[in-house]
C-alpha cells in the first residue's frame, strides 16, 4: 500500500488559500517528497504529513515555486531531531542550487546526500523497496517527471499448500520465493503455491511541461497519474505553448492514452480560482479526473 | 503620518496560523519592508500590504526565518509589473546571501541595488523623506535593529502671517522654510510665521537579540517600539541567554526606559501558542504593551 498526498496544488506563487504543488508518498513509514516551494513545510504539516519520516526529496526542476521552501524545510526537519541522512535528487545543477540555498541554513544536524541525474534522458534509481524512474519533460529549463513503483510479491495460496500437504512452517520461505525441502524428501518450488506476479503499484508525477506524448508511455497503467493543470480553459493554449505548460484537456488526453486508473490535476495558475468549475472538459476526455485540492490523499492498494 | 503593519509575528519557522515576523512601513505610497521569511509574500497580501509599493527592503540578519522568502517575494513583485529599482539593505554579507538566493530566481524585470552596512556600529542612511538608522544587536550572528524616522516640518501659523499682513501667495514658501521679500520692501523670515519644530515620528524594530541597554536609547521616545517576545515566561531566561533572544519582560523594561509611546511584542517561539496569555508580566512593567498578532496595523500621527 502506497499513501499519496498532494499537500499543495498551486503554481508560480503561493497563495493564501493554495500552497505550491508538492507530492508526499509514504510507504511503511518512509516518505518521499517531490518538490518543495515556499510554504511547503506548512502545507505538509497541515495535511498531516510527518516531516520526521522524510527520507528522500526529489526535485523536478529548479524554478523558485518548486524549490524556495528547501532551507526552511531542512531546518524544521532538523528541529524535529533528525540525525540520519536525507537524500536529495534532481537534475544536474542540484548541488549548485542546494549549496546556494543553504547559505541561509548552514548548520544542519544531519547530512545531505545529493544525487544529480541526467534530465536529458529517462533513467531510474533504486530506492528499495521502491523504484524511482524519471522522464525528461519539456519546460523552459531541464525538468523531469517522476514515477514511483512498488513491486509486489506474488500472493501465497494456502489452498495449494494444503493440497500439497506442506507443513505451515514452510509457508513464509515459499512466499519469499525460496524452494523448500520437506521431511518426506519432496522439494517444493515457490511457483507451486504462489498465484503469480501481481501488477506493481505506480504513482506518476509530471509537471511542469508541455503535453509531450512520452508522458502517456511513462504513466502506462499508473494507479495514479498526477499531471499539470495550469489552466482549465482551452483558449489559454497559445499562452501555455509559450510558457511550456499544459491545459486540463492536454493532461486528460495523456491519462487516457496511458490507461491510468485515475488522474489528479495540479499546478494551477494563480489566475485559476475555480479548478472544479473547469473539470467538465477534462472529464469528457478522461472521466476519472479529479481537480486536486490542497491536502487530497489516497491509499493505493493496487486492487 | 506613517502606516505600520506587522504582517507576521512568528520566529524560527512559519506556522499554519502564524507567519514569520516582518514589518511593513508605508509613507505617501512608498513602502519599506523589514525582513522576509518563508511565506512573507502571502502574509503581506493577507494583511492588505500592496507589494507594488515596495521601494526598500531591510534585513536585520540572515537567518532563514528572516530571509527565505526573498526569491518568491522578488518574483511576485516582478509579476506585478515593477521596473524601477528595489534597494535592499542589510549587514555585510548581504550581496553573498542575495546572490545565492537569486540562484532560483535569476531573471527579474527590475534591478536590485544592494547596500551593505557595518553591523558592528550604529549608523544611518538617507531614504528621504525618511531617515533610517540601525543599531548593532546581540545575536548569534551580526544583526541590527532599525529605526525609521519621519522628520516633520514646523506648523505654519496663519494668525501670525495675518498679523504681519503677508499676502497668501507667500505662505507656501515660508512654510517650506524660505525667506520672502514682500512688495512693500519687508523681508519675512520663516521663523516669524512658523510654530517651531515638531517631534519626528519614530518606529523602531529590534529583533533578534539579547535585551541590551542600547536598545532603550535607540528607541528613545519612539511612537512605536516593536521588540522581541520569544517567550512570555520568565522561567525561559536561561534558554534564551544561550540562544540570544529576549523575554516579554526584558523588552517591556526596555520600552519603559525608552519612554516609548507603545510596544508591540513579536517573534514568538513556535512553542508560545498563547502570547496574549503571557501579557500580564509585560504590562506590569510597561502598560502600553500589545502582544502583536499577524496583520496588526496602526497609523502613527505623532499627535
Amino acid at each position: 500500500m502506497l499513501d499519496v498526498c498532494l499537500a499543495g496544488t498551486g503554481g508560480m506563487m503561493p497563495l493564501e488559500n493554495r500552497w505550491l504543488t508538492c507530492c508526499w508518498t509514504e510507504y511503511q513509514g518512509d516518505a518521499i517528497l517531490i518538490d518543495c516551494g515556499e510554504g511547503t513545510q506548512i502545507a505538509l504539516k497541515k495535511a498531516g504529513c510527518k516531516l520526521s519520516r522524510l527520507r528522500l526529496l526529489l526535485f523536478t526542476h529548479f524554478h523558485a515555486d518548486h524549490t524556495a521552501g528547501l532551507p526552511g524545510l531542512l531546518l524544521t526537519v532538523g528541529n524535529s531531531g533528525k540525525t540520519s541522512p536525507l537524500t536529495i535528487v534532481g537534475p544536474r545543477g542540484l548541488r549548485r542550487v542546494v549549496e546556494a540555498l543553504m547559505t541561509i541554513a548552514p548548520a544542519l544536524t544531519y547530512p545531505l546526500e545529493l544525487v544529480e541525474l541526467d534530465a536529458s534522458q529517462p533513467g531510474s534509481l533504486d530506492a528499495a523497496p521502491l523504484e524511482i524512474s524519471w522522464l525528461p519533460l519539456r519546460h523552459r529549463v531541464p525538468c523531469v517527471g517522476y514515477r514511483i513503483t512498488l513491486q509486489r510479491p506474488p500472493v501465497f495460496n494456502p489452498q495449494k499448500a494444503q493440497a500439497l500437504a506442506i507443513p505451515v512452517q514452510f509457508y513464509r520461505r515459499l512466499h519469499a520465493g525460496q524452494a523448500v525441502e520437506l521431511e518426506d524428501g519432496r522439494t517444493i518450488q515457490p511457483e507451486q503455491v504462489l498465484d503469480g506476479e501481481r501488477a506493481p503499484i505506480r504513482v506518476c508525477y509530471c509537471t511542469d511541461t508541455l503535453p509531450i506524448p512520452e508522458i502517456a508511455t511513462f504513466a502506462q497503467n499508473a494507479d495514479l497519474m498526477i499531471g499539470e493543470g495550469m489552466y482549465g480553459d482551452d483558449e489559454m493554449r497559445e499562452k501555455l505553448q509559450e510558457k511550456t505548460h499544459s491545459l486540463f484537456s492536454d493532461t486528460a488526453r495523456l491519462a487516457k492514452q496511458a490507461g491510468a486508473q485515475q488522474l489528479w490535476l495540479t499546478h494551477y495558475s494563480p489566475a485559476l480560482t475555480d479548478p472544479q468549475g473547469c473539470l467538465d472538459v477534462a472529464r469528457a476526455i478522461f472521466p476519472a479526473t479529479t481537480a486536486a485540492y490542497d491536502g487530497i490523499r489516497t491509499t493505493l492498494t493496487g486492487e
